[in-house]
C-alpha cells in the first residue's frame, strides 16, 4: 500500500499534516512520524476540496473563439453547428484531450459532460484518472440528428469502456425540451431509470425557450418537465436562467442538481440571471459550471466562481446578494453530496483534494482563502491535484 | 548599445524577427541576422502590445479579501476606512510592491493611480522600471482629510522624485465630487493646468453621487465638471456608469479619458453598467481599469477584459454588444495614444510589448489571438514583458 504525506499544510486555517494511502485519507494530525513513499512539503500550502465543473462540452476547445460577438443564432448556424457536422472520433479526442488538461489544471478532476461520441470521452477520462458523467447526446431536430437508435448504440459502447471504472457514470442527455419530443424525453427518462443513469438536459437557458414551452405545451419548461416526472435527484439541469416562482419551488422539492453557467450566459447574452438567492433560499441544489469553451473560452473553474459572483451582485445590485463561500460550496461541495462522492478532507475519506500556493501576490492582504480564491486567484494557484488518493495533476 | 532580439515570433499573424535596441524597435523583418547581445526564441510566442491599467489604487493589496459581500457602506466605514486610518508610508510601500509584481505579471507596465504617498508609490515604481500616473489626493470630507496643504506638499515631493522618470507621470487627483469641494475641484484643476498635470477623479460611479450632484448643483456630475471648465484632454474619469445621453455628448467632446472598470463596478453593485457601445460611437476615449484590489480583488487585465465584455453583452443581452477588438483596444491602443505613449510594434517606436505562450491549452481552437487574450486567458500566458525596451519581467 503506498503512502503519501503532505507536511505543514494549511488546512482549515491550521498546520497540518495529512497522510493518504489507498486512495483514502488515513490519518490528519498535527505531526504524522509515519513513514511514506512519497512527501510533499506544504509549507506553503493550503488543501481544499476538489472542483467539480457540471456543465460542459468537453471536445468544444476546438471551437474556442470561433465566432465569438455574433448573434446567438448566427453564431449557431455559420459557425458551430456547419464544424460540428465535420466532427470526427478522432476529433473528439484531440478537443477532448485538451479539455481534460484544462480542467485538471483549475483543480477540477470530475465533470459533467453532453457531447457526441462519450466512449471515446471515457477512455481518456480514464486515462487521466479523473471521473465525470458522461452523457449519451440525443437530439431529434436540428442539422444533427440523434436518434434513439444511436443513442443506443453509444450508450452500449460506453457502458462497455467503463464497466470497471467506478468514477465514470453515464447519464442519458437530450439536448432540451425543443429539439427532443415529449415522447421521447420521456423515453429517455424511463431508460435512465431501468438502466440506473443520471439524466442531463439544457433547461430554461433562453427567452425563446421558454416561449416554446408556453405555446407548445402551455407550461413553463420546468413544469413540463415536471408533469412528465423527469425532475428527481438524478436529474441535471443547466442553466435554469428563466425561471418563475413556481419553478422554484418545483426545483427546490425535486432535489435536481441545477447548474448554473454565468460565464456562458453572459457571452451569450441570454438576457436573464441565474436566480442563485431565491433558489438557495428555497433548498434548491446548486451547482457550477463553464459550458462548453465555444461559449466561455475556457474551464477554469475559479475564474467561474469569480464570474458567478459577481453577476448576482451586479444583477440584483447588492454586493452582499451572494457571499464568496456560497459559490465556493456550489463549485465543490453541493456536487460532490449530489453525486455521493466524498469530498472533505477529513479521515476516512476519499483523498480528493487541491494544494493552492499560498507564496502568489493573489493570495496577500487578508487572511481568508476562500475569499482569495473566488475573487482574486485563478487556475495558476493550483499545484497539485489529487483524485482518489493519486496525484493527477501537478504545476511545475 | 545592448540588443535584443525576438526571433520567430508571431506578431499580426506573420512570424517575424524584432531588434530591439537603446528603447526602441530598431528592425522587424522575417529574418534577421544581424547579432545581438540577448535572444529570446519566440517560436511558440507572440509579440502584442502592453496594457494600460487606467485606474488603481495600488497599495490596496494590503485590503485584498477584507470586508467582501458586505454592503458598501459597512464595507467602508467598518473595513476600509478604519485600515487606512492605520496607514504609514511603510505599510504603503509594501502593499505598492505586491501591487507591481501584479501588474507585470499581467503584462501591465503602466498604470493610473490615487493613492497616499504617491511619493513612496514613484520610488518603487522606479525601482521596477515601470511608468506611471501617480495621482496625488485630495479629499476634504470622510474620516480621513487631504487638505490642499498636504497635496502640496505630496505634490512637491513626488515631484522632486520623479524629475529625471519621465515614463511616471503626476496627477491631481481629488477624490469625488462629493467629497471634494467646488472651489477646491476648480483649484485642483487651475494648480494642474499651471503645472502641467494630469486630473484624476472618480466620477458618476453610484446612483447617490447622482442624486448629490442633481440636488446641490442641479447638474449631473458631468455637467457639473464641464461647467467647472475641469473636462478636457488631460482628465481621467473613472468608472462613469450612470451617465444621460447629454453627458455622453459632452464627454465625447471632451476627449477626456473615460475609464471602464467593470469588475470592481459588479463587485460593489453600483447598480448600472458603462454605457461602452454609446460612448464608443459617440467617439469618447474608453479605457480599461482594475480600480483597487479591494474592489476586485486582483489586479490582472486580461480577467478585466473578458469581464468588461462580458458585463455588455449580458447588461445588453446582445452577444454582439462588444467586440474582443474593442475591449483590447481600451487596454492597450486607446490609453496609449491619450498619454502619447508609444504601444503599436512597428520600427522607430518604443519597444514596448509582451509575448504570450501559445503553447497554452487556453490558446488553442480558433486562430485569433484577440480572442483568446480576452476570453480564454489569464496572466499566466504573459511569458515576457518589455518596457521602454528593457525586460521587466519574465515568467519562469
Amino acid at each position: 500500500m503506498k503512502k503519501l504525506k503532505i507536511k505543514n499544510v494549511i488546512l482549515n486555517g491550521k498546520r497540518k499534516d495529512i497522510l493518504i494511502a489507498d486512495g483514502k485519507i488515513l490519518k490528519i494530525s498535527k505531526k504524522i512520524k509515519e513513514k511514506s513513499d512519497c512527501e510533499i512539503e506544504g509549507k506553503n500550502l493550503a488543501a481544499l476540496p476538489v472542483f467539480f465543473n457540471m456543465h460542459t462540452h468537453l471536445a468544444m476547445t476546438l471551437f474556442r473563439g470561433i465566432g465569438d460577438d455574433l448573434p446567438l443564432k448566427r453564431w449557431l448556424t455559420t459557425k458551430i453547428w456547419p464544424k460540428e457536422l465535420l466532427l470526427t472520433p478522432e476529433k473528439i479526442r484531440k478537443g477532448t484531450e485538451i479539455g481534460l488538461k484544462e480542467l485538471k489544471k483549475s483543480g477540477c478532476p470530475f465533470f459533467c459532460d453532453m457531447y457526441w461520441w462519450p466512449q471515446e470521452t471515457a477512455k481518456l477520462v480514464i486515462k487521466h484518472k479523473m471521473g465525470g458523467i458522461l452523457g449519451v447526446p440525443f437530439i431529434g431536430k436540428g442539422p444533427l440528428i440523434f436518434s434513439k437508435r444511436f443513442a443506443l448504440k453509444n450508450f452500449f459502447e460506453l457502458k462497455k469502456v467503463v464497466k470497471n471504472y467506478p468514477s465514470i457514470k453515464i447519464a442519458i442527455a437530450p439536448h432540451a425540451i425543443y429539439t427532443v419530443s415529449k415522447n421521447n424525453l420521456v423515453w429517455a427518462k424511463d431508460f435512465a431509470r431501468k438502466n440506473n443513469l443520471y439524466y442531463h438536459i439544457h433547461l430554461a437557458e433562453t427567452k425563446e425557450e421558454i416561449k416554446f414551452s408556453k405555446e407548445k405545451y402551455g407550461l413553463t419548461p420546468v413544469e413540463f418537465l415536471d408533469k412528465l416526472r423527469i425532475l428527481d435527484e438524478e436529474t441535471i439541469l443547466a442553466h435554469c436562467v428563466h425561471l418563475e416562482e413556481k419553478d422554484i419551488k418545483i426545483l427546490a422539492r425535486r432535489k435536481s442538481l441545477l447548474v448554473y453557467c454565468p460565464t456562458s450566459n453572459m457571452k451569450l447574452g441570454v438576457c436573464g440571471v441565474f436566480p442563485f438567492r431565491r433558489l438557495k433560499d428555497s433548498s434548491a441544489l446548486i451547482a457550477l459550471g463553464t459550458d462548453g469553451v465555444a461559449s466561455n473560452n475556457n474551464l477554469d473553474m475559479l475564474e467561474e466562481m469569480k464570474i458567478g459572483a459577481l453577476l448576482q451582485k451586479h444583477h440584483f445590485c447588492r454586493p452582499e446578494e451572494i457571499k464568496a463561500r456560497e459559490i465556493f460550496e456550489a463549485a465543490t461541495k453541493i456536487p460532490a453530496n449530489f453525486l455521493k462522492i466524498e469530498n472533505e478532507i477529513k479521515k476516512g475519506n476519499l483523498a480528493n483534494l487541491i494544494l493552492v500556493d499560498l507564496t502568489l501576490e493573489e493570495f496577500s492582504g487578508g487572511k481568508d482563502i476562500i475569499s482569495h480564491l473566488v475573487y482574486s486567484a485563478n487556475y495558476n494557484c493550483v499545484k497539485y491535484l489529487i483524485f482518489n488518493g493519486e496525484i493527477i495533476y501537478q504545476r511545475n
